[in-house]
């Protein structure tokens, strides 16, 4: 029964948050995952390269989000250039935690609904 | 106090749902708003006239949602070509009520917590 084994219904469906700051983008997946990443690594380059990007991008990112909110994101630990050590401010945290909180509040929200939806798809491609 | 005048802070945070049938995408937020305006106008010409798309867009993206879900969304008015009238299918009017439904619930579950990250941005930016 090769088709019980497939990811449940819900799973099809998946949401994405975008915080603005008039164009730009201040905060969405990618620039959350990067966040995460420096949280865990400490570190712009370490959380590129698990990325797959450059440092120069990451650290475009970076220097969207700090311009974008009140305070930096992101700032280095040594006081000096930021591809030394970098950790996330407490504004960091916060931002971060808010929009993980987001996500599951959604989600736990919406599973019934997700769950009807996913159901009306065709067997054979959902 | 122009300051005054700006969209309320939760505007900031947008979100997008994307239902997927294997690799490709059975409904988000564009595929959604065709869904809308089909049956508005009953007519995907109109409809897509209304989105700035060509017919044969229109008609790839109305391809694809019925080719995801277990029976078409859209069918014809006069049993001949969807050139002529177009109206939601049965299915097609209980997913884009789910799809709308699922909106809503997300964005009353998460409120507060939008409106506690939007007032962590840069008020000259936001």
């Amino acid at each position: 029964m090769p088709k019980r084994v497939k990811q449940p219904a819900a799973d099809n469906v998946r949401l994405r948050f975008r915080v603005f700051c008039g164009k730009d983008i201040a905060l969405g997946p990618g620039k959350a995952q990067l966040l995460k990443l420096v949280r865990e690594k400490g570190s712009i380059r370490q959380a590129a390269i698990q990325m797959k990007m450059s440092y120069m991008r990451a650290w475009g990112l970076i220097r969207t989000m700090n311009h974008c909110f009140r305070e930096p994101l992101v700032e280095s630990v040594r006081g000096g250039s930021l591809h030394g050590g970098a950790k996330l401010t407490s504004t960091g945290i916060s931002v971060l935690k808010l929009y993980e909180q987001m996500e599951k509040e959604s989600m736990t929200a919406t599973e019934k609904t997700r769950r009807e939806l996913a159901a009306l798809l065709n067997r054979d491609t959902r």
